[in-house]
């Protein structure tokens, strides 16, 4: 990876920065972006009809390339705060009656897990958990998945790519299983919690079936914490009802008076938002692209994770969770004390940034596709400093 | 006005600008501080121990510096993307029973009316609508308030000061009559949606008693679009259940499960926001504070609204919907031949800005506390130009 290149993230400057999963770094294009939309809306309103006509002109551009991004039509993407506010959305808008069943993996994010809590307290849902993390190395998510449907399921939530283990999840076959499974009414939809696939894998949604694919700007885009979205299929888009609502998701008529929602997802946005981050993560994807494709930028994700699962798999008191190479650039490790926050911390005092997971306990690491070899170098090398 | 303080807002200088209750001018050192929260994120993270412990702590800060602008606790702030999200929340997070009801205003933003309705068809309340418009020149809005609730009635929902006409309502009065008021069970909650008064008027929110109080603080406290809150008293805050949930509102135990809210408002906050916005925010409300207390800018307000609003009603074609002077910065008037929308293109096509309402069908005028008197001539002079 050229110097050249990688000198477009400031952040990559003073660091070996191993974090993508938690944020990613924000190239200078994309703070210039920021920047230069604040001093546009600062002439020309900032609110007034011109600002108010172009800020929706941003948006629609903003949905537009996102869009492109999951293989999917613009008007299926509602733009959100964050990844959980878009599982939120698609979380509570289902018409949930008590007794109705929600199927969620064991390895689910706990702010997730705690959304489908309240819904069980609010709704009298049942909420199973299907056992996801054992198959990592050997089972068949699909069948996992597949034996803990019931006729009364109406819910599936998983995430695409498991924040945990780096644990791709075949989700069109999923979704498939899901359509298939006889319920007697509605099918059973599929929520994908999509915080760490966005920016890793090549996506075709639209060909996946998925109904709700929630996703961030801020992790392996690149782009400015504060920006996600939530894509909804057409056909999940006919039931699913907004809940948190605002003047972004209604049609009003002559008086004002709301007579509807907007045709299209952005019924699901709510009002006002940080409207210059929309311009900075157009920015972080336009960065990606000038590189190369999706294909490509994945195949180099798992070329340096490949290498750094090898380098790591050599150290005696370190186990990676996975015994073959990985699919994504999620690598987590155990080392044999479990002592994985000394580590994190004696690491980060040497400018390595890696995090621990709770669940399983264990270290993380993440490679994005301008990492480097040195880098990884680096952590072995702090680990077995560490380890010393 | 020293053209000195106002250059602090670069939107200032190029227009007349009377939009505030659209949006405030971003200032100056809001702009450089959000650059250097960016800036300062990207060098030590942005994800890292190290960023996550310095973000908690710009957080804390800001949900401070908001809870003294209102008068309470910061443990009862939750911070927001707009005031939408902090009317939704507490919308969401009463457990409605089918024959509940709710009371409204008259004027309430369309926005807030869209998610009453989703209320009422997903749980089945009433919803009762109290004329507020009507006393705006005359009559008594705490017993227009009084005379529609009902023992079934459980949540008030009104404006501070009304977006369309400038009134301000008695708070705390109607917070008290709410109160005495006998239901048989749970006190009837009042939530104020407090667009256009978080930046106008002094506030003591802990004496008036109100449960719910959305704001944001892209208007009048002239922060950047993206960041409001919402106050919940404490007692308020027993019964207030979280509805989109995330990472920031719940605590978990050593293995990440979720085991409870946070203690405070943090338990309405969801999940990763544009954090530098934050650091914009307290600048803004620095810069406020550096002119003078909130009593003093509010005063300020009221003395060029009146000038404005007496300005306006020399017009012979004009008519301001207030027969007084008004108690906020917003002035809202008719013009004879009911077109508002062409003078209000007129008027900015000479870089004066100001909107339209559609109910009442008005035209809607702001003056902040650093407005000037040229400012207020140049509208007239627009006024009279349009209508020549």
């Amino acid at each position: 990876m050229s110097q050249q290149y990688r000198s477009q993230f400031p952040a990559l400057d003073n660091k070996t920065y191993l974090n993508y999963g938690g944020e990613g770094p924000l190239p200078q294009a994309a703070m210039e972006a920021i920047v230069r939309t604040y001093e546009h809306l600062q002439q020309i309103g900032p609110f007034s009809m011109k600002a108010n006509a172009w800020l929706q002109e941003l948006t629609g551009k903003t949905r537009s390339i996102v869009a492109e991004e999951l293989g999917v039509a613009s008007d299926s993407i509602a733009l959100t705060e964050d990844v959980t506010a878009g599982c939120d959305i698609a979380l509570w808008g289902i018409d949930w009656q008590p007794g109705d069943r929600l199927l969620m993996t064991d390895c689910e994010h706990p702010g997730v897990v705690a959304t489908v809590r309240e819904l069980q307290n609010r709704f009298g849902i049942e909420v199973a958990i299907c056992p996801i993390l054992e198959t990592l190395n050997d089972g068949d998510p699909v069948s996992v998945v597949t034996q803990h449907l019931t006729p009364k399921t109406r819910l599936v939530v998983l995430s695409h790519i498991l924040w945990n283990t780096g644990q791709v999840l075949p989700l069109a076959e999923i979704v498939a299983a899901c359509r298939q499974f006889p319920t007697g009414g509605e099918p059973i939809r599929v929520l994908a919690d999509a915080a760490q696939s966005v920016g890793v894998l090549p996506l075709n949604l639209a060909q996946s079936g998925v109904d709700f694919y929630a996703f961030t700007g801020h992790k392996w885009l690149c782009g400015p914490e504060g920006v996600g979205g939530l894509y909804v299929s057409p056909e999940a888009m006919e039931v699913l009802r907004p809940t948190f609502v605002g003047w972004r998701g209604i049609e009003v008529d002559a008086t004002g008076n709301p007579t509807g929602w907007k045709p299209n997802a952005q019924r699901y946005e709510i009002a006002t938002s940080a409207y210059p981050l929309y311009a900075g993560l157009a920015a972080s994807i336009e960065v990606h692209r000038q590189w190369g494709t999706a294909a490509e930028r994945y195949g180099k994700i798992c070329q340096l994770s490949d290498r750094l699962w090898k380098q790591l798999s050599e150290i005696p008191q370190v186990s990676c969770l996975r015994t073959r190479s990985p699919e994504s650039g999620l690598v987590s490790f155990t080392i044999k004390s479990g002592s994985h926050r000394s580590l994190v911390q004696f690491l980060e005092q040497r400018e390595i940034m890696v995090r621990t997971i709770l669940d399983p306990n264990c270290v993380r690491a993440c490679v994005h596709y301008f990492s480097t070899v040195e880098e990884i170098d680096r952590l072995i090398e702090g680990i077995r400093a560490f380890l010393k």
